[in-house]
This record gives structure tokens, C-alpha cells and sequence, in this order.
């Protein structure tokens, strides 16, 4: 039942060889790497604007641009970054595992987390930026904004979970589309501007503006604006998905990538300076300024909002491919529970997929949809990422040295102090926003998982056998011991324990009986020496009621007796109802029984079903 | 931790021994056994009035008193029957035993599965009853109605479950207060309406009268009065609780019980037609009355009000001593269950105890405190109990003979057909107000009991041996069989099991390895092997990643291949961690498998733990 009602909703069961190994080439590489850096774009220049524009007014034009630049530049720089990592790990540089290879067990999982936070961001910001676009075109739904984020999120959950591919065509068609849709709107709208036939709504709006707050207010919307770069490293973690030669493939859809981005980016960011868009709570600036250029309600208005959804709900799609496999190869270390290891029925990390699930659904519905909320808390962690990434390659370069090491070193070292300048201006701007929540949330995650890896490395160590000759030696320890069969009346479930208890070799066998008058425990004894298995009948009497206890008692008893080799056996038998209703007309007594005698070391549990 | 917070609560575990036997006599048994039927004149005069007065007006009070003669002569003849019940009955005729003797099965459990939906209602009614007395006096606790009848039943459940006893002084005093008030109340309110000081107020309210319809309002409001006659079969059910000679001592204590009821319900209502009392959603009849009587506030009229609160909190404990006991006597015979029958640590039935809780307090909520709607649910269950009784006792007259059993038959024959009268008007008059689920409830219940029977007879059936031979001969059936052992490596838990298993004579050992590839499973074989237990080595190979369902698959091919008397051992071991928080990080596998090879007749269950 509960099997058919998977397959109905999953699929069925795949076999382990079903397990695709797509390689990608240039073409469709782009497209699989990058949506994700692309979607970035369509919240980016909002977040910019929406720090300069409540303090400076409209002068906020004059410094959006140089932002703009600023951060396509920081681009570039990660981009020459990033290209040396590729060379460096053909076989995925992510950086967690830069991190942990070069810098020790600490730095990666401050990495780790780092990326884990970074996944469930990626999903919950473009889920509620996605929803964004759709309350944009369609106002009457704002207030079902926190609700659309979750529907978007549920439909991936559900598609990962039957083991969505990141299939060439899903992803090339659409994010190709984008990209194509942009370069339209971008080309159009200069074309409009350039013809005069838009004049831009000169709104005043009241600056609260000042000379001393200037670098303050320009450095809070670089960090706004660090945003954009969200979803670069991606193509450096996925290098042996692509055809060979596999890093030259790669670097080159890195250029590419960077390339878009930059087109795209810079492109809209002049739109929306020549244009005078205002983002506020109703619509994107993305939605007012296809409005402003195709004409409010056009088809091609339309056109921009559902390429906008659908760029964004790929992007949240990469967090889905990501974060589970990164989970699996953290749980190998042993730094997460082992559930997230295993491949589920459709061959995907099941568990990991449902955890990102809850934990970006969590988000969406604390923050009530707000994607301007969640952003602050993005970019850190990102950002902290990148930033060990490139401590890691140096040190890389450094240690393993080869032709021309200086130079790749001092790249990544540089990359370095760019990436720790941009953190520190972030966690600085941001703090009070957001980021110390992330910083909290990593260092929690940290030592959770360091306390896991303690856990299993102690559960193995408990475990372990060094040689076949320990192996050997152990064997020899300990009897089986004594048997304690405990027996309230003599009936059809207890003769079939006692059939099996006397085939078996125990050191001695003893009947245990819990009465409340002694009278009736002799005719027990009797009834039970009768049946010829030899052994000795003990009874307790008890006036409280409480055979349970005196039972546990007793056990617990018996076991304090024990030394460390030495073993006790209890044979029960178990009153299987075949009749589920009929279970609630049962004390499941024997249930409660083997609960609590598991915790006894030398206690072995031996239950013969009996089946009614 | 558990049995230390119970200790708090509850008190600490009582001995059998200290189960009390007090025996009343009659000053002390009248309170004891008096204080629900007496407790209903808080109620039944007013419901008697809500029928009428919307449909005559003012022109009810002359129909009024009559109902209440008629109803009191009622009383008269359920006294005359139930005299010869006790007779019968020296060890306790409560409308299930009667019925059950005399009638047989059915008869018995109708009558059971009234009495229980009888105390239900009683603890309901009492309850809301109780809070409307509250809310009379203090109006600005209305809408807390439906909260404080909860409170007051939470109170009872929980002094019941610390064992509070119906002990002659805490049910003496309260009761002959409340005989002793409501006497000065009716004495008082006489001398001050002869000495012409009240003047009652001729409110004018609206009656639809219509002669056609008089004899059916009559007719209802008889019904609904009826409820005044509940809680007289107390007496009969505890004859044994009286000091000898108990027979007599009941008798005059059901006498007595009568005309206390008969006095104080015939008093006030005298009252209420000469104050012209209209109840009304805010204040109860009796509240109204008092504050005529007494002056609106001033000291009397609350001790009415207290009083009044503290008989009905009385009336519902003599449920919670009744219920329970009850319950424990059907579940003696099978027809509930088994969990009902055994004492608590405090010496009373404290499963029939929370179940009584559970379902008044779910009648409250569902009938949001209003005892008017279910006042209606309440006489119907009663009077087919005292039905069932006097029939019963007829049959038993008839059957038994002895002295005078033509007279006595008589009796019981009259009063079977008074109450079969009584019944028909109470289910055609309040049918669709309520009657009909109480009597849907019966038919649920009696069918629910039939059916606990059965499996409680198929599971006796099922374990019974009926002689020492037919034991003897059972043991000698089958072999333990083969031993079958999941192993995955050779680690520590394993070798602990494997210790267990050499020292015991199973037939044959089989290791059972699942794996993905072959070479691994050989390389296991060598290292078991290594180990010197003989035995098969058997793998799978799979490629599905589903390793508990080849077991299961494994297990159920195994335990198809077996006959009725074959057996088959799985010998597991269980990781116990100590550490609860470490627990999600296991999968619990072992537990999963215990609980799905339950259901295998001859597959035996052994654990062996393995504390970490």
C-alpha cells in the first residue's frame, strides 16, 4: 500500500546502473552552471537602489552605476579566481573540499556550513523573488506572496524526489530564453530612450541625504548589490560533468557565464538608471521596467515576468542538486547523520532533498515571503565561502608549488583580500540586518557537526575489529548463561517458548512467576514441572499490582549479578494481533518489556510471536 | 522521573491490603447514596418550565405542580421496586446484573451500555449544572461556562485518580448542608409569600397556546422532569457497602433518600409557582427563587448557590466511583477491555477514571456547557436501564418462586410497565432533541461490547489447553529449527552475536549478507569463515539499494518453506545508544525489521544489545 502510493507519486524503484552520468559541452553547459549567477540579476539592482534611493533621493542615480561596476568588476576578478581552482581540482573544487584539503578539518566545515546556509538561501530568495515577479504582473496576489514562494518550493521538492535530472534541454531552453528576453529588453529600452519617445517620472522623493553618511550608504549598497554574485563558484564544483577536455570546457563556460552575467547586469542597471525606476513594495524594478518599455499589460511584459519565474525557479533547482550531493559527501566524513548518504528509491539523496525542502520552506514562511529580508543574510555566508575557497588555493599553490606557482598564488591571494575586503564590508553593513544570523547559524553548524563526526567516530571505534586474530580471541568469550523465561500461566504461548527453550543449550533455565498469593503460584509450579523441562521455579508476590516492575526488578537484578562476559537470557512470548483494532485490547506489555530491558548490556531479548 | 512526578501528583502506590472496606450505616449512607438523585432538583424543576412556559405563558404554573406529583408518584413506585431488588440483591442488583441474570446476554449489556452512558451524562450534566449555578451568580462568567463545568471535571478526575474515597464525613456534611438550605429555603420562602411581603411579578410573556397541543406539551415536560428520578437506583447497586443487617439498613436509607427528594423537589417547586420563577439563559430557576426569598446579594442566596454547586460536584463523584467499578465488572466478563479491570497505583480503576474524564469533558466542549441540550440525552438512557431492571426481577420472581412471589412479581410487573410508559413518552417526546443518539450511542456500544467478547473468547480459545496431558503432548512438538544471521562486517556487535549463537544447539546456521558486488560478499565469507562457527554463508546481490527489503524477502521465502511446527531464529544485533539525542543519527534499522517480522508465525525474534 504504503509502496504503491510512492510509486504513484515517485516513480518506481531505479536500479543503481540507472544512475545518469550526462557530460555536458560548451553549449549546454552554460546554461546548467549558470542560471543560477544569472537569476541574480533580476534582484540584484532592486537591492542597490533600495539602499541609496530612502537617503539620497534621486541623486542615487548618480552613484547606482559606479555600484554596478564595482560589483562587475569584484566578477571578474573571481572569475580569474575560479579558473585556477578548475585547473587545479578536475575532479570538483566546491569549498568545502578546497577548504578541507588545504586549510584542515575546521575551515572546511566553517565551508561546509557556509555552503549549506548559502543552498537553503539560494532556494528561499529566488522562491520569494520568483513569487515577486508573479505579484508584480498580478497585484490582487500580493497577499498570497509567502504562499506562491511555497508552491514553487513544494513543485521542485516533489520533482527532485522523483529524481529530476539537471537535463541539458530543461535547462538550456529556458535560461537561453531569458537571456535572449533581457538582451531584448535591453536593446529595445536604449532604443526607446535614445528616441526620446519615454520621458522618465521625475518623482521627488524626500533624501534624508548628507555628505558624512555618503561612503556609509555607498558601501551598504555594494553589499546589497555582492548579491549578483551568487551561484559564481558554481562551475568550479562541477568539472567532471563536463566533456572532455573537462577543464578547458569548463573555464570556458566560466567565461561564458561571466560574460552574460556582466551583459546582463550592467545592461538592466543602465535601463533602470535612464529610466528612474522606483522598486518599492508592489512591483520589482525588473516588472517597472519591462512595464516602462514594452507598455504596461503588452505581451512582451508578460513575456519578461514568466521568463523571470522560470530563470529563478532553475536557479533554485541548482540548490536542489546541490545541496544534497554536498550533504552526502559531508556525511561520508562523517559530519552529518548517515541517512543523508543513501540514495533513495529514485536514485536521488531523498533525505537531503526533504531537509532543504523544510528548512527553505522555514525560512519562506518566517520572513512571510520577503526576499528584501532574506538577501541580508545571503551574501555573508556566500561571500565567507569564497573567501576560504581562495585562502585554500594559496596555500595550494604554496605547498604543492609547480611551473609558475608564484603567479597563481599571488592570483588567488589577491582574490583573497578582495573576497575578505567584500566580507568585511558585508558583515559590517549587513550585521544588524541578517548577517550575524548567518555567522550564528554557522557556528552552530560547526559544532553540531563536529559533535556528530565525534559520535560515529566513537561508535566505530566501539565497533571496530583490528585483526582476524582479535576477531578470533573474542569468539571465545563468555557462555550464553542463564535463561530466564518469566510465566504467568501455562497455556498455548508459553508451551511454544518452552518448546524452543528446551532445544536450546542454555546453562540453566528458570521460571519466573509474579502472584499475588502463594497458593496459586505452587499449582503454577506444579502445572510447569509437570510439562518435564528442568529448571527452577521462582515466584515473587507482590500486593501493588505492579508485575511490570517487579519483573524489571528482578532483571535488573539478575543483571547487576553478571560480569562483564557473562550474559542472561529472557524468553518471551509476543501476542501478535492480527486484527490491528484488536491491539488497543492489549497491554503490548511484552512491547513495553523489551523497551526497557534494552537498555541492560548483557540482556539478550528472544520473542516467539504467537499469532491470533 | 516518571514515577516520581506520578508520586506528586497522585500520591505514592498503595497496597492491596489497603484497599478500604467501609461500611455505612444509614445516618451516613443517605449522603453517600442520595446525593445524585437529589442533586437533579437543581434542575429538573426549571426543565420542566422551559417546556411550558413558551408555549402556555403564565398558564403553566397550573399545569406545573401537577407534573411534579405525577413525577414524584413515580418516584413512589421506582421505591416499592426497588425495595424488592435489594431484597433480592443482598450482593448488589445494579440494571447489568439484573438484566444480564434474568434476561440473558443482550438484555444485559443494553442495560450495561445505558448505565454507562448514564454515568456519562451524569458527570456532563452535574457539571454544566453545576457552572450555570456559578454563572448565576456571577453573570459576567457566562461565557466561561463551558471552562469552569471543565475545571470542575478536572477536579474530580484528578481527586479520583489520587484515590479519593466516598468516605462518610466529605459526603455527609455537603449533603445534609444542602438538604438542611434548600428546607430554610422553602420554609422561608412560604412564611414570606403567606405574610404577603413578595409580590411576584406578572411578567407577560407571549404563549402560542393551543388546546390541541396541551396534552403534548404536558406530556413533554413530564419527560423532561423526568430527569428529577435519576440516581435512584444508587441504593440497590451498593447494598453490600451497609453494615449489617444490609438488606434493612438499604431500605430505609432508599425510603429515606425518597422523601428527601420528594420534599425538597415538591418544596421548591411549590416555591417556583408561587414567585411565578421564569428561568431564563442567565439564572437558574433556584437562583432566581433564592434571590426572591433571600434579597438579591445577600448572604443566604450565595450560600444557596454554593450549595447547589457543591451537591452537583457530589452527584458527579458518585459516577466516578460508579463508572469505573462497572466498567471493571464488564471488562471481567469480556465485554470491554482488559485495561479497565486492573487497579492503579492508587487502588482505583484509573483507566475507567481518564475515560470518564475524556468523555464528559468531550460532551461539555461538543455542547459548549449548556446542560438544557443535554438534558435531553440524559432520561432516555436512564429509564431503559430501570426498565431492564424490572423486568429483570420480574423473570426473577417468576422463575425462583419462593413466599409471596406472586405479589412480589406484581410489584416489579407494575413497575415494568410505569417505566416502559415513562421510556416510550421520554423517546417519542424528546427523540429528535436528543434521545435518538443516546439511543444510537446504546446500539454502538452494546455491538462495540459483542465484539470485544468475541475476540476476547477467540484469544482464550486460541492459547487454552484443556489438560496436563494435551500440554505434555504440545511440548514434544517440532524442532527449534534453523538460525538465520544477517551480517553486513565482522565487527564487534557482530562477534557478540555470533558467540551467543556457537553456544546454542540450533540446527543449522545460516549467514545472510546483502551486497552490491560480489567480491566484497567473498572477501566477508573468508573473515567469517576465520571465525569457526559452522555454518552456510549465503549473499545477495543487489542493486536497488534496498538491503531491508531483500531481508524481509529473504525471511518471508524462508518462512514460507517451513510446516507448522518448523521454526526459524533471527538472531539481530540492536545498537543501543545511550545517548537518546544519538539516536537520529542511526537508522534504527534493527527496530524497523523486529516490527515487520512480527507478523511471521514461526520466525523467532532474538536481540542482542549492543550498548554504545
Amino acid at each position: 500500500m504504503k509502496e504503491r502510493l510512492r510509486t504513484f507519486f515517485l516513480g518506481k524503484r531505479l536500479e543503481d546502473s540507472k544512475l545518469s552520468d550526462e557530460k555536458f559541452n560548451i553549449l549546454w553547459g552554460i546554461p546548467v552552471f549558470a542560471s543560477d549567477a544569472i537569476s541574480s540579476v533580476s534582484y540584484a539592482g532592486e537591492e542597490i537602489l533600495l539602499v541609496l534611493i530612502p537617503v539620497l533621493g534621486m541623486a542615487s542615480y548618480k552613484s547606482f552605476l559606479p555600484i554596478v561596476a564595482a560589483i562587475i568588476g569584484l566578477l571578474g576578478i573571481l572569475v580569474f579566481c575560479y579558473r585556477q581552482t578548475i585547473d587545479a581540482y578536475p575532479q570538483g573544487g566546491g569549498a568545502y573540499i578546497v577548504a578541507t584539503d588545504n586549510l584542515g578539518e575546521t575551515p572546511g566545515l566553517v565551508a561546509g556550513a557556509a555552503l549549506i546556509i548559502g543552498y537553503i538561501l539560494t532556494v528561499a530568495v529566488s522562491a520569494c523573488a520568483g513569487a515577486a515577479a508573479v505579484t508584480s504582473a498580478f497585484p490582487e496576489l500580493l497577499k498570497w506572496k509567502a504562499l506562491i514562494a511555497l508552491i514553487l518550493i513544494a513543485l521542485l521538492t516533489w520533482g527532485n524526489l522523483r529524481g529530476l535530472r539537471e537535463s541539458a534541454v530543461m535547462f538550456g531552453v529556458p535560461t537561453y530564453l531569458f537571456i535572449f528576453t533581457m538582451l531584448t529588453l535591453i536593446v529595445v529600452g536604449i532604443v526607446r530612450y535614445a528616441s526620446g519617445s519615454y520621458t522618465p517620472q521625475e518623482t521627488a522623493i524626500a533624501a534624508e541625504s548628507s555628505k558624512d553618511m555618503l561612503l556609509f550608504v555607498i558601501l551598504r549598497a555594494f553589499a546589497s548589490g555582492c548579491t549578483a554574485l551568487t551561484g559564481v563558484e558554481a562551475v568550479s564544483n562541477g568539472v567532471p560533468n563536463f566533456k572532455e577536455p573537462a577543464p578547458k570546457n569548463a573555464k570556458k563556460v566560466l567565461y561564458a557565464m561571466a560574460g552574460f552575467v556582466c551583459i546582463v547586469f550592467f545592461g538592466v542597471s543602465v535601463l533602470i538608471s535612464m529610466y528612474r525606476i522606483v522598486p518599492n513594495e508592489e512591483a520589482t524594478a525588473v516588472s517597472q521596467l519591462a512595464e516602462a518599455v514594452f507598455g504596461s499589460g503588452s505581451a512582451l511584459y508578460y513575456v519578461v515576468q514568466v521568463m523571470t519565474v522560470v530563470i529563478l525557479t532553475l536557479a533554485a533547482n541548482t540548490a536542489f542538486a546541490g545541496l544534497p550531493l554536498l550533504m552526502a559527501l559531508m556525511a561520508q566524513d562523517g559530519y552529518l547523520p548517515r541517512q543523508l548518504i543513501y540514495r533513495g528509491t529514485r536514485l536521488n539523496f531523498s533525505n537531503g532533498i526533504l531537509f532543504l525542502f523544510a528548512s527553505a520552506a522555514l525560512l519562506v514562511i518566517a520572513f512571510n515571503g520577503d526576499q528584501h529580508l532574506l538577501l541580508p543574510l545571503y551574501a555573508a555566508g556566500v561571500f565567507l565561502s569564497f573567501l576560504l575557497s581562495q585562502l585554500g588555493m594559496v596555500l595550494h599553490w604554496v605547498r604543492k608549488k609547480g611551473p609558475g606557482w608564484q603567479t597563481k598564488a599571488f592570483v588567488n591571494g589577491f582574490g583573497t583580500i578582495i573576497t575578505g575586503i567584500t566580507l568585511v564590508i558585508i558583515v559590517l553593513m549587513k550585521f544588524l540586518q541578517g548577517a550575524w544570523v548567518t555567522l550564528v547559524c554557522i557556528i552552530l553548524l560547526v559544532w553540531l557537526m563536529r559533535t556528530i563526526k565525534k559520535h560515529y567516530d566513537k561508535v566505530r571505534d566501539d565497533l571496530r575489529i583490528s585483526s582476524p586474530e582479535e576477531a578470533v580471541a573474542l569468539m571465545g568469550r563468555g557462555r550464553v548463561g542463564k535463561l530466564v523465561l518469566p510465566v504467568q500461566n501455562v497455556n498455548r504461548s508459553f508451551v511454544k517458548v518452552l518448546n524452543c527453550a528446551k532445544d536450546l543449550d542454555f546453562d540453566e533455565i528458570e521460571f519466573y512467576h509474579i502472584c499475588s498469593d502463594e497458593a496459586s503460584a505452587k499449582q503454577l509450579q506444579a502445572q510447569v514441572e509437570r510439562l518435564g523441562v528442568p529448571g527452577t521455579f521462582v515466584y515473587e508476590v507482590t500486593h501493588y499490582r505492579n508485575t511490570e516492575e517487579v519483573l524489571m526488578r528482578h532483571i535488573e537484578a539478575e543483571h547487576a549479578k553478571l560480569d562483564k562476559h557473562q550474559h542472561l537470557t529472557v524468553m518471551m512470548p509476543n501476542l501478535v494481533m492480527q486484527n490491528r483494532w484488536a491491539r488497543v485490547l492489549h497491554n503490548q506489555t511484552t512491547k513495553t518489556m523489551i523497551r526497557r530491558m534494552e537498555k541492560y548490556r548483557n540482556v539478550y531479548i528472544f520473542q516467539i510471536p504467537y499469532i491470533i
